[in-house]
């Protein structure tokens, strides 16, 4: 067992004593309230007071380039979704066992954006409440409760999600029925990804079988954001669905990272693969902060689960959050976010692959429009170098844009920022990240190959 | 195993036929789009589109007394509030992972409220969450698995809550460790309940270690809603504390339904009892509706699950969702609420115990602030009518006052409305409930008592 929680880019508060006085007291007091579960980001933590759009500012008025979050999808602060919060939370704000009219013409929108076969929405608060529910579901429909996630998955933190979270560490024990495999990895793997990844789910079904446990479904993140952002080959999800499937188990999409538009190329990934799920889980950017997750659903899964088990989530679809929701699907809309997320997204990537032609150590850049990641590597091996990348994330906040770092050994940029990000956001971005991977190559430069200045 | 999710107040989709073609369209629409798991209060749906104070109001503009909703527990769209989520919506909402002062100051101003035994806070979005958090501490702190719970308990519906919540009825399993005891009730058994209660946990813990079974603690509404309401006496859970501590397990306390100041003498239900737990869940009033909840426990039990498993929930403790929660304890105390639901809970007791004293039907008034009990009997025999009191439920709800039932058997009105409730409120609501009690006793009297007129 780890003696310590691993996180990526967290703050070691060992290291608090190099930070100065003001925030040393506040990491103290963080501490000494909220306990140790508490990780910050960044070797040197940050403080924000306001945001607007894609900017973040500290108490000294100066602002950060959110490169990084994904929540405020339509960006910080947005008037629209605030004005939306403000008007709603003064007039009214319930739940849903009385009648209200927003909640349906929230979920016929939100249903619109998906397939025909997939016909109910359920509201939960949080995406891990709304994997859990996925959860809840399949193993009642499927009276089956092995799961295969992929090995760095991360899905949630009730007790449920979290064991099916492998990336959560040692420390949280997977649930007895759960299998992990390789996520499919073009940039690692020789042959066909997607047929040794759908076998991958057969051989962990057949593992099941064996043991004479039900199998109950397959959850994947259709970015795979933990697993390193792996985005490759588009379609590649459709031969595991058909296994699933064989198998009688429900194809569960975690659509918390890569929904609501970010890929450019469709609202949700799974649809980047060409498939259909079963359950769907949504979550962060729905309401762009307001608390509301959910899973939409073939509604003939949920016609014995809804018949039998009554589920009432009191925040959940709460009039206030509703409100934010809708607007942000409008705001999706009328703003055009997933046509920049596909543009500028392709125009970071293009960017990105330029620095890496004249950089051995970046070693892969992938993504799908406004997700995407840059793996370090060491150039002679081609081993993930997760330190050069923590590096990166590090200097970057030094220089006032925010990112993080992903995949099992933390080697992967995780470029994630909110979609009004611009193309001149973008090239700000590549300029900066192209002075510290060089400044960071300096640096790393073996004495002997030093020449004369 | 029963064939639909039991729910007390619940509508019943089959008598639709009976309402208005408007209110047939929306809930044909509702069942369309968010499947079946989604029930209504009353026979006759209401539907609300503003909010004010102890009011809410339907399309046509008739106002309805909110003698039920505990979630605005400062009021609907109390001002303070509304203004405190414009202000903060507008300027910043973000998450754990940067510093941030206003979730110090209100983990301050919260644990303040509490014994100083009880010195770390950690955020969820929903008390489910919450539950289920305090679970994943308890697990890892006692090793254990086994929860003793009460018999009709309900802590939320995440899998593991829903685990520990008998209420949830048959389709429903309890998980494999857990227990259920009986709540003490004074008015249905007699002895020293609190004795008997300690005497059950005992009982729970040696099956439990009998059965090779590590325990893990002990969970309890501090008013025991589902189970009936049954906040006597004072004092009672004080055995049970000791004999969960001396079977190595922990007490933990949910105050979602009691908490924050709603029982009149103190702000937390557990003080009225007299003890200091282990861990507390709290949830619904929390925000006065914004999504917040959390866990409040004793330091040392956070020390090495938070040093080993990081915790991070994404909208837990946005700043929107502290703003509203510190705007809802600034109103508490500056509108003395906790006073008010003392005198005012008081005045509504005293109501109904004048109406119990004609009415043989109605057992027994219990209940601490504005958190209050009416039980339905059946004169002769004792025993707990629940068609009674679902009959004066929804007398109510046509007279326009909003209250449920509770208990096993739902023969507990359920009288919990925000905490600004008047006494003048509570008057209205005397005369209405007393109407109706009356014209149901007289079209309950048997046939050969009538006289002529």
């Amino acid at each position: 067992m780890s003696a310590t929680a691993f996180m990526i880019n967290g703050f070691d508060p060992a290291a608090a004593s190099r930070l100065g006085p003001e925030e040393q007291r506040l990491i103290a007091r963080r501490r000494a309230l909220l306990g140790p579960s508490y990780k910050l980001f960044y070797e040197h933590p940050v403080q924000f007071v306001r945001a607007e759009g894609v900017r973040l500012y500290d108490p000294q008025g100066n602002a950060y380039l959110d490169a990084y979050n994904n929540v405020p999808a339509v960006g910080h602060c947005h008037p629209k979704v605030v004005a939306a919060i403000a008007e709603q939370a003064a007039r009214l704000n319930t739940h849903t066992r009385y009648l209200d009219e927003a909640i349906l013409a929230y979920a016929e929108a939100l249903l619109a954006t998906y397939p025909p076969e997939i016909g109910n929405v359920m509201f939960t608060c949080t995406g891990s409440e709304a994997t859990d529910l996925a959860l809840r579901v399949a193993r009642f429909h499927t009276g089956g409760s092995g799961i295969v996630v992929t090995r760095n998955a991360y899905h949630g933190i009730t007790s449920a999600a979290a064991a099916i979270s492998p990336s959560m560490g040692p420390n949280v024990p997977l649930g007895e029925h759960v299998l992990t495999i390789a996520a499919p990895n073009p940039y690692r793997e020789a042959g066909d990804v997607a047929q040794r990844f759908a076998e991958d789910v057969r051989a962990a079904a057949a593992w099941f079988a064996r043991h004479g446990i039900r199998f109950a479904g397959l959850v994947v993140d259709t970015i795979f954001s933990t697993d390193g952002i792996l985005p490759d080959p588009a379609g590649a999800l459709a031969p595991a669905l058909a296994a699933v499937h064989e198998a009688g188990g429900l194809f569960i999409a975690d659509e918390v990272q890569p929904g609501f538009g970010r890929l450019g190329s469709a609202m949700w990934g799974f649809q980047r693969h060409g498939i259909v799920p079963d359950i769907v889980v949504m979550g962060k950017p729905m309401g762009n902060g307001m608390p509301i997750a959910g899973i939409a659903a073939r509604p003939e899964l949920l016609d014995e689960f809804g018949t039998k088990v009554r589920y009432f989530n009191t925040f959940g679809a709460n009039s206030v959050s509703i409100a934010a929701a809708r607007a942000v699907l409008e705001v999706i809309a009328d703003e055009g976010l997933m046509a920049n997320a596909a543009e500028v997204g392709a125009h970071l990537m293009a960017g990105l692959r330029a620095i890496a032609r004249t950089t051995p150590s970046l070693g892969d850049v992938r993504g799908a429009g406004l997700f995407v990641g840059a793996e370090f590597v060491d150039p002679r091996t081609g081993a993930p170098d997760g330190r050069r990348a923590l590096a990166v994330v590090n200097r970057l906040r030094e220089r006032r844009i925010l990112i993080s770092a992903s995949g099992a050994e933390g080697s992967v940029l995780k470029i994630r920022p909110p979609l009004p990000f611009s193309q001149a956001d973008a090239d700000e971005f590549l300029v900066i990240l192209a002075e510290v991977v060089a400044g960071l190559d300096r640096e790393n430069r073996p004495k002997d190959d030093a020449s004369p200045r």
